[in-house]
């Protein structure tokens, strides 16, 4: 008899452990219909994954165990493995704990723990130090978590006995071809051992990451011979059987997704946008949101993907014109809105920005013809839509891009106030190509939104081609200086004019104060601002 | 003949590697004009600390090594210990150098990396295996950096040799009563080595961080011989000389500071508030800073803060009124601004907030009579300062405390709007006792403004007491819950009510959104809201 294996990829939510242990123990029963033998779930998958702080707390930590041993109770005629975190604040695991028959038989604890780029586990967790291998029907099963499988030397040490089958249970992060390079290391992995790999990770967002899903088996000769689907939820299931040669063979039993057919970067990056999207807002409490609507690119790309992450019903676009704004832009904001089909309101700023300015007058010296008076106009769009957001309990969702974000092109409490951030890590060049790809279908963002010079409209004439250089030039100088750390020095050896660098850099280092107050947003480079990129504000140095 | 050290307790400036080698280059001259064999300065002193994700720029960590390069030229006749950051991004050490007649004579490694708390040396560091202990006129002397001495299990174990005096250049960051917990560290450290243990801190404000200084000597039966000043720069001198009973002699030669009075809890919170805001404000290349004067207790301990820190021609006073705002309140705003002597203007909100209703009557349901409408008031406010802010180059101080910071009695971008949150770490409890400090050399702070109950002024007879408990009440669920990390189980044995605990817990954990979009402030208590505490903001968790 084959053992059959279920890789349980689930969307679970930080703290609610009520209802993980729910969405665990239904999946359970449909493996249990299925004739699993064996149901894998993934890494944290009973707290949510990252809990952060919430690991400090004891109450916390007894909340996973008893969450734990109430799982246990339904793994009558099945084997479960489960994530946990499992200990006390000061000497706390990341556990993968395998029940049967009612029972925790084993646990094993995480050994490699990832301290970078997002990751920050060496504060939370002791590393475990014990291999576990466990026999089903025959296989040595050897459990990992996550990150111990991306350090094959490590994992070559640790690994004491034989083994048939290497499960690895992740909360790995997305970001754009990351899969392409977690199928590589399974790969390697699955033929450095000379057996299949089986991969569950989570799926969901959380805060500003997305977990992609896409949990894999990979045979013994590295490659992929079933995958789950991507951003949402999935039971993948396949039975596993010792050949004459010694060597686990793979029997897929449900069909595999896009394996001949993976998305490719634009499509992935929607998929994500939207999937991070949906979880912030449900999973914080909102159905509604609310979006300035100023006719341009970003805001109707934020536009379009909330739509098919939360439904037309549920998206509200205000537009809030100004003497500077064009009827060509206000034009185009209404066009989005109906090809959309969302509510849409207009509300001029006009009296509300005269009677402002007029009072600003009491301090002498307060004009009207410089940046202040600028970033007085975006503050009053900005606090029109926080009032809607509190009387009418819509969330504001944002619009600015990472290119705009990276260089401070954007007010404070202005156009960065809201509550989330769809499109801040996602640079301004590939916001064409995913409004290119949103259109593919038949327009939905007006073709002049698409075609016409970027403006904030907040002088008569303005364009933003007047304070930064084209946005495939700041692009590349900001994924050289931000993704990898590229000095000046290096960046004008690559060919980028030295004045233009020297600009763009400081800008970005300059409105670091900027970013720290800005809502989180979905995480989709392999360097977002955030947790992934940690700056001090004061911070004199020259790069 | 006796070996003089000194302790050159400087203030850096993160990235500023010029302004930093200027000053250690300065003090090396002074320490030479003294006499001085050994000058021994702060960990990481060559780039500030801490310099956070800097460390991962190649070029930044070569440029430690430039500087490095430098200071050695500066050491005839003398040898400097100097912090810096060594190595490359993967393998890069948290060294101090030993500088000797124009050598790099040798480099310690720090051995244990704190993670914890504000800390993420894991992420930067890899840590060291090797002690160092040097030779200088007959004594051996054990070098170590901070947290390596926290940790005497380790330490006991690390060391392979005999010593005579133990040298530890730090950045330990201020919290109150914290030296009291330095002094017992070296005491241990010094008596169960059975030598001193000179111990040299960082001085100067740094983002959130407030490091204070207070470098001192510590004799071999744990009594403190010397201590530097709190909260400034300081060279501090002794000699020492081995004994007949082989035990090191200190003979201290600068006077001591403040050794029979400490400062106590107020006075060392006050000190840190002022110079947390003096090098927030400079550092980042302000010089003025504007603060909105409501009348109310918050903003007058802010306002006269900001006028120790820097001067009372740099603060700038504005009070706000609306209809709701009493002719007292009003009145001592004034009267506070002409007590600190700083510069007062008016701005009544009244035409714009009834502009900005009017115009919001554009979406159908909005109204005058709930939370949007208050919120809305403080977001007037918000926006005139940043106004005022981008028109004249003022940094604005926001003044919200630590109690409504932590239960979101505030408004996003409105009276959390501003570059810098003094206060944001203060308690309610403690924002009293401050203020009467302040005032026991004559009045500065109103005593209306300290007598009145507490009110937002955003509605007819508002007062903190309608949503709140009293503070004292809900400064100590605070602390149980956020620094100690209690929950509500605890909370309720602990006496404290269990419906007041549930609510002031749902507050605190629903509000996160709204403080990691609020601007940096001075951490003075062991647990601040920041890098201390990193909670998710999609976060379901009862606790």
């Amino acid at each position: 008899m084959p053992l059959r294996i279920g890789l349980a990829q689930i969307n679970t939510t930080v703290g609610d452990m009520r209802a993980n242990v729910d969405t665990i123990t239904r999946i359970i029963g449909s493996a249990k219909d299925e004739n699993v033998d064996l149901v894998v779930f993934p890494e944290m998958c009973i707290c949510g994954y990252p809990p952060e702080d919430l690991l400090h707390k004891p109450k916390f930590l007894n909340d996973n165990e008893t969450a734990l041993q109430q799982l246990a109770a339904e793994t009558d005629g099945i084997t479960a493995i489960v994530g946990l975190a499992q200990g006390i604040p000061t000497q706390c695991y990341n556990v993968a704990a395998i029940l049967e028959n009612g029972q925790v038989q084993a646990a094993y604890q995480k050994g490699v723990l990832p301290n970078y780029g997002v990751f920050d586990e060496k504060r939370y967790f002791t590393p475990g130090q014990t291999p576990v291998i466990i026999e089903k029907d025959g296989l040595r099963i050897a459990i990992t978590i996550c990150e111990d499988i991306w350090n094959l030397e490590w994992l070559d040490s640790f690994f004491r006995e034989q083994h048939d089958l290497i499960i690895n249970i992740s909360a790995s992060p997305f970001n754009a071809w990351k899969n392409q390079k977690r199928q590589a290391i399974l790969a390697d992995c699955s033929r450095h051992f000379n057996c299949p790999v089986v991969y569950c990770n989570l799926v969901g967002g959380q805060d500003e990451l997305v977990f992609d899903g896409r949990s894999m088996i990979v045979d013994a000769g590295g490659n992929v011979v079933l995958q789950a689907t991507e951003f949402c939820e999935d039971l993948c299931i396949a039975d596993f059987e010792i050949r004459d040669d010694k060597v686990t063979a793979i029997n897929p039993i449900s069909p595999s997704c896009h394996l001949d057919e993976p998305l490719d970067e634009i499509d992935e990056i929607y998929q994500a946008l939207v999937l991070g999207t949906r979880d912030y807002v449900r999973k914080n409490g909102f159905s509604k949101v609310v979006i300035g609507l100023s006719g341009g690119i970003d805001s109707a790309l934020v536009a379009a993907i909330s739509v098919k992450a939360l439904g037309k019903e549920n998206v509200i676009g205000i537009t809030m014109p100004s003497r500077f704004n064009t009827s060509e832009t206000q034009s185009d904001a209404q066009v989005l809105a109906e090809n959309l089909g969302i509510k849409f309101h207009t509300v001029p700023i006009a009296d509300a920005l005269d009677s402002f300015s007029m009072t600003l007058g009491n301090i002498d010296g307060w004009n009207e013809s410089g940046l202040a008076y600028e970033n007085l106009q975006a503050r009053i769009r900005g606090t029109m839509l926080m009032s809607y957001s509190n009387q009418f309990g819509w969330l504001v969702l944002t619009t600015g891009n990472k290119s705009e974000t990276a260089v401070g092109y954007s007010t404070l409490y202005g156009d960065t106030a809201g509550g989330f951030a769809v499109i801040k890590d996602v640079p301004k060049t590939r916001v064409y190509k995913l409004c290119r790809r949103i259109n593919e279908q038949g327009e939905i963002i007006p073709e002049t939104t698409i075609t016409r010079p970027p403006s904030a409209e907040l002088r008569p004439d303005q364009k933003d081609s007047d304070s930064l250089p084209g946005y495939d030039l700041l692009d590349s100088i900001l994924k050289n200086y931000i993704e990898l750390n590229h000095s000046v020095d290096e960046l004008i050896e690559a060919g980028f004019e030295e004045a233009t660098v020297r600009q763009i850099i400081a800008l970005v280092d300059r409105n670091e104060y900027k970013r720290r107050q800005s809502p989180p947003g979905v995480k989709i480079t392999p360097r977002a601002f955030g947790k992934d990129r940690r700056m001090p504000i004061t911070n004199r140095y020259t790069p």
